[in-house]
């Protein structure tokens, strides 16, 4: 049986840019798909491109409306192939209508000086001593990740008491375990909730508008990790007239920094 | 007269969506345009569209190939307009070439729950007390900003010795002075050198790849702050295969958080 992720982001090719698929309900959210199994299928369509050119730098994608359950179409254009870099245009649509649109940075990357800057964290407990969140009464497509919240997990009680932060600290893996690609690592970029939900502890409609993820693994980084947890760690910047900014980071459990990503959300009082 | 900056990013509207503009040598790189005076100018495409809804939240510019000196040609095209919030995707292209490609999320924003939960930098000196850095013998753009760094100024000498940070804060304003509005607020996500540079004390080729900015600045915002010192703050995450990440915040000198900003960004060993 093929993973549920594989069968999710599964294209059709139609002709040269323009592919097939369909919503996957175990990656159902709470209207149409989780957003990171969308980020996910958009970057498999170029992974599938003949004309693809290296591996993925860089990934956009906005939600820029709903997307109903059933079959999609996608379209990815490459708009400038440079030596050693791809600029890639791709849009998802229903019925003529579009929903999804994305951009994405692919190279052919090689050797270089090499450092991470960030910030690690090497004081946590391992995954096997945090005990799993659920919230699959939420959102299916949570079941599709083990969860372990170090620090950060869904507010309960919402009992609307502001915090300070929004922090969070999670290992995540997907559910069953699937060894890391970049379109898992791509999906695994959208699993954190809004960050406003942590920091009001209430429970308001909001969604993300728009995601960039940036990758810094490669495939050998990759293969390292297998199918072990990630480390996710979120936080919230700022918050003003009905939007948020998150910015997170993917690391590997040695220590390497595996992406780096943000986006905007949207969020109701 | 009119600012540099506001003849830069002039706009002659072809037809609904169309527009030609040209680079000025003010803002001139060391190849082609400075990227933030390209960002600033697809937005302003977007700003004088007669379709725009509202006021940006979010605009990713991907720099796919070099801008020659001379006009250049943008299409912006509203792929979504819903209830309050709209799509943008563009392109600017020089005789039919893509060169730079973008998608924006504009947005009605309206009054919400608010908050800035990034560490604020309040123990700096003002912008009278940092003497101004000087570049303009490397980069012609960089005399369209006035530039105080209080910390992360241009490595000099390059003598190749390896920093463990790349951590910049600096005083920015445009030069001459200019009040604040979305196209320069997001002319000033760019303004950082590669901090490639910073870390290993080094000037090799590198240039940003794709950009990000967050808007969360409101128009009484930019109003407030006027042409005052905006606060930049930028870091780099990673490094790795020839790729590096930046996350930016620009604030006002009121210590509100007036944007935020990714970067991907090419470099050579």
């Amino acid at each position: 049986m093929p993973h549920d992720f594989d069968t999710a982001i599964a294209l059709t090719a139609l002709d040269k840019g323009r592919f097939t698929g369909a919503t996957h309900p175990a990656y159902a959210n709470m209207v149409g798909p989780y957003g990171g199994i969308t980020s996910a299928t958009l970057l498999q369509a170029v992974m599938l491109h003949p004309d693809r050119l290296g591996s993925p730098v860089a990934l956009t994608v906005n939600f820029a409306g709903p997307i109903a359950d059933g079959p999609f179409e996608i379209s990815a254009r490459a708009s400038r192939t440079n030596r050693s870099t791809q600029h890639w245009s791709l849009e998802l649509s229903q019925q003529g209508v579009i929903a999804t649109t994305a951009t994405a940075v692919f190279a052919v990357r090689r050797p270089s000086w090499s450092s991470v800057e960030a910030v690690a964290h090497n004081d946590l407990p391992p995954p096997s001593q945090v005990p799993p969140s659920d919230l699959s009464a939420r959102l299916p497509w949570t079941r599709r990740y083990e969860m372990r919240f170090v620090d950060g997990a869904f507010p309960e009680p919402l009992d609307g008491i502001e915090q300070p932060k929004a922090l969070a600290r999670v290992w995540l893996r997907d559910s069953p375990p699937r060894p890391l690609d970049f379109p898992s690592l791509a999906g695994l970029c959208d699993a954190f909730f809004p960050r406003v939900f942590s920091r009001r502890r209430l429970f308001t409609p909001a969604g993300t508008v728009t995601l960039t993820a940036y990758f810094h693994a490669d495939e050998a980084m990759l293969a390292a990790q297998g199918d072990r947890y990630v480390l996710g760690v979120a936080r919230g910047l700022a918050y003003h007239q009905g939007f948020h900014d998150q910015s997170a980071e993917i690391w590997g459990d040695n220590g390497r920094l595996l992406a780096t990503t943000h986006q905007m959300v949207y969020f109701r009082d």
